[in-house]
């Protein structure tokens, strides 16, 4: 079972180049599109993507993820292996919040040339580098084989949430915006417990306050924000049946504050 | 054998958490995604969509449909057996057409806890409740097994066409657009057998007069209207090339008017 | 392994009733989308990328295009064995890349009834007889099998580059434009060698004049045009991280002027 993620968009040849690459070597592998609608070049979005459903796959999955400005030059191939999956992709961030929410990794830096297949173009290391790799690894080869383990792999920088002590308030921001318009905020259980929220807890966003906490929408169906928890780990912003982002008109980075009413403090 | 029909989109990672979930249980499961693209929340969309393709699959296919604005909310999931094939979703409407079309069919409520996953987050119904179902379905589990058999299930009013015995008309409407801009109606071969077309017959829609009925769209060539029997088992009315409902501005629901000339009567 | 290229689009029913389709046939089939966003009727497009891709996959995948805008009309389905691939869609111009590029074919008239599915409907070819034969094809039936050969297939004019000798200058032109805004010529390392570039060799193309030329973008990483050998077989003009279409504002069909300084002349 091989996944793949990318930016390739699906209106070129570039994905069933790679699968088709992938199947000349390993004509069995099952193939599952993670997406390939990753806006362009957008390291974050995909790690943030990867991140968010690779562990939902069964054991030993190879999930591909190219995304990569940098496409021929020197960023290094990698192969990493975590809670019993296995990723491979560029060195050039886009396993950024693996690396930060995994109990465990290890990463290696793939330079044995007979894993790979001698590229034709210098513009197309998802099918000449990375597919027979994905491939090979799918069928049994041992990640530790494809290199030497590496420590200094590149991470770009994945803001905690902050906490005021003046205010007891916690500074937040959105870290992704899904197709559905949910802002999704870096605050996690660890900042609010859903089980125990206090009394008075609200978000502030843009303009707004969001004062509604729930686990489902069907809660603010009467047109209000609500923040929730989602699938993702973290805490959510939403709108039921319509877009939080474009009413708040909110980007990515958006700074989000956790307050806490006179009646309670938001445990830390 | 499962198809997936959401609308999810295929930007997040929304779709391959729901199959990672299904591999996880049932890693030989063969998945093949109907669409991903429903307007979000549309589920009229989705039962149309659903409804015209689900038969073209082989026997004992699961059919896993997920557009459901009430997630989270007490929606209950339903489990439909109908001419040897299994549909699975939220019991919202999304098998209105199926219901409407079918011979027979059977709609079980899924309340038996051991066929789906303790859900780690409310919102995310698809990947934590209808994929292990669904997959167990497609290792065999029996339908009547996993609830009990309901008559109450929810469906949407899908129109019929009207007959105007005064004017000999038959109003009809428009119940879906598909993306080259072709018009659905809900007019069949009982309102018009496409072998027998009384002179003087035509369809009235918009400011539009459509006089040409045909099977495919080389007879309207010249960039005239042509209504045709659909794929879908509906008349359609179309364009060589071009976007009817552009042309049209028309939108789901829009009136369509089948008359008859002087020389004939559409035979009811 | 059948592969499938359609005009389709991915949100309506049309995709998974072909894969329905093909299913039917041939439950074990394992099917590969190439893509299905190819714009409505557009053959040219859709020429492009099939041959861009085909010959990545394993020997004796069937590959089925299927954009039409003479659907239902007298249009022959082809299949074509080239390279140990087979090729199977509509004698309207979709395989003229691959006629041009191939070094050997064969094309073959399907007469024969028995390998096609009677149709319910004249408008869904791909479903009621491309489906079912592609699924034979793929089951191990011979091409040679589903009629005559033929010779008289149609074909597209695919431009040449035209050298002017007045000049020395070779004329070509943009042939795609792929998603991240890459144009793709029609030159090809015949009338220009990667390895052996002439000091003041240059591009011009619109108001602009391309004068790197390189083997991938972090060699343009300041923002220059940059020409290169791109993965389908000819030189691309792109630029990192943006659009070169949408920067020079062109179009397929946009000439495109090789021209030589005084230190060297393009070998021909």
């Amino acid at each position: 079972l091989i996944t793949l993620l990318t930016d390739f968009g699906t209106a070129d040849y570039f994905v069933p180049a790679v699968k088709g690459a992938i199947l000349s070597v390993h004509p069995q592998a099952t193939l599952i599109d993670i997406t390939h609608e990753i806006p362009a070049h957008d390291i974050r979005s995909a790690a943030f993507t990867l991140n968010a459903c690779f562990r939902d796959f069964p054991e030993r999955t190879v999930h591909l993820a190219v995304v990569d400005p940098g496409v021929g030059s020197s960023r290094r191939p990698l192969v990493i292996t975590s809670g019993g999956q296995i990723l491979v992709g560029p060195d050039n961030g886009v396993f950024s919040f693996v690396f930060r929410q995994a109990a465990e990794f290890h990463v290696f830096h793939a330079t044995e040339a007979q894993f790979m297949k001698p590229s034709g173009s210098e513009t197309f290391h998802g099918r000449d580098l990375f597919a027979p790799l994905s491939a090979l690894l799918d069928q049994g080869l041992d990640p530790a084989e494809v290199g030497p383990e590496v420590l200094d792999y590149n991470v770009f920088d994945i803001p905690d949430p902050q906490y005021d002590s003046a205010t007891g308030m916690i500074i937040g921001e959105i870290i992704h915006i899904d197709r559905f318009g949910n802002c999704i905020t870096n605050l996690t259980t660890k900042e609010l417990d859903g089980f125990k929220i206090p009394a008075g807890t609200c978000l502030l966003i843009g303009t707004q306050r969001v004062t509604h906490f729930g686990g489902h929408f069907a809660q603010a169906a009467g047109g209000e924000l609500l923040a929730y928890p989602g699938s993702a780990g973290y805490w959510e912003i939403g709108l039921w049946c319509r877009s939080a982002a474009a009413l708040l008109d909110l980007r990515r980075g958006a700074r989000v504050v956790l307050e806490t009413g006179p009646a309670g403090r938001v445990d830390r």
